[in-house]
């Protein structure tokens, strides 16, 4: 087991690892005038993983109004454990001062899980919107102790997303959240 | 100031994502008999990280006593928010099943942030090597809360590490914790 992990992970001759460029994504620059559409851009990067053979999570970073950044899980995509949506949309976004995060909202179409509940918190993020949180409760109980702002839009295409997944790659799924 | 930041932050033409390749890195497979040794693999990744111009806080992920991965800072070396000590060093392992990530060790230079505890949670990995929690106290209450082992060694060299970086770049780390 431990060799057969070995050999997959350590590639002869992996290339040098290359700068990470911002890419704000499709959406970047889009007005949000609410919560829903806002959501909005977030279900679309969902929908955009999916199509791409992805985990169907999606997440915007909104400031001022606008789409700042968004992204999508990446697990299958970029073979990454770490860019779920909300740490895919941050990484997207590029280093960012902290008066922006102080200004930003996170939107995710899914209760963010521990990693990205974290992510959340130490940016400074006052404000997040979550689509769902039938299919996966996250860590948002420590966001709100933490004072964050949260808000659940319980969607129901957001749950039709997670639950169609859910059902076609347990699997996965399950490897995402760390269960299997 | 939101002008400026969108300026530097949407390339006009970025190319597209690069699949990550897993990168265990230069310690790879070497063998650590103590959490010590463990330590060493990891201060070398911060000393690495700082000789490349970055944030020098390091972390390797000991699994059945040999290093599987390691990885360090990349905020400067790839404009990445996203990528700590800790996160690095779990992209660089790659997809991994729960049940190494349940054998696994991790180890830092520096006490966990908020984002790093998130991940270590998430992965299920029940124990934590820290190098120094005096220039930085992150949340590693948390981790012990959520019944994770966590070794503070309180190395003076990490300690070192940190404080002459902080003092050489105190805005660079001030961004990295989410402070500026």
């Amino acid at each position: 087991m431990a060799e057969q992990h070995a050999a997959q992970s350590r590639p002869a001759q992996p290339g040098p690892a290359q700068p990470h460029i911002p890419r704000p994504g499709p959406y970047a620059g889009r007005p949000v005038g609410s919560d829903r559409e806002a959501l909005a851009v977030a279900i679309q990067e969902a929908r955009d993983g999916r199509a791409g053979g992805g985990v169907p999570i999606g997440a915007a970073l909104v400031v001022d109004g606008e789409v700042l950044a968004s992204g999508h899980n990446q697990r299958v995509q970029l073979a990454s454990p770490i860019l779920h949506g909300e740490t895919d949309c941050l990484a997207n976004a590029g280093r960012l001062p902290a008066s922006v995060y102080a200004r930003a909202t996170m939107v995710t179409t899914l209760s963010p899980c521990d990693m990205c509940t974290g992510a959340i918190l130490l940016y400074g993020i006052p404000r997040v919107i979550i689509g769902e949180n039938r299919t996966f409760y996250g860590a948002e109980d420590l966001l709100r102790l933490r004072g964050v702002e949260v808000v659940v839009l319980d969607d129901a295409e957001c749950v039709a997303l997670m639950e169609e997944f859910i059902a076609a790659e347990p699997d996965l799924w399950n490897e995402d959240i760390g269960e299997e």
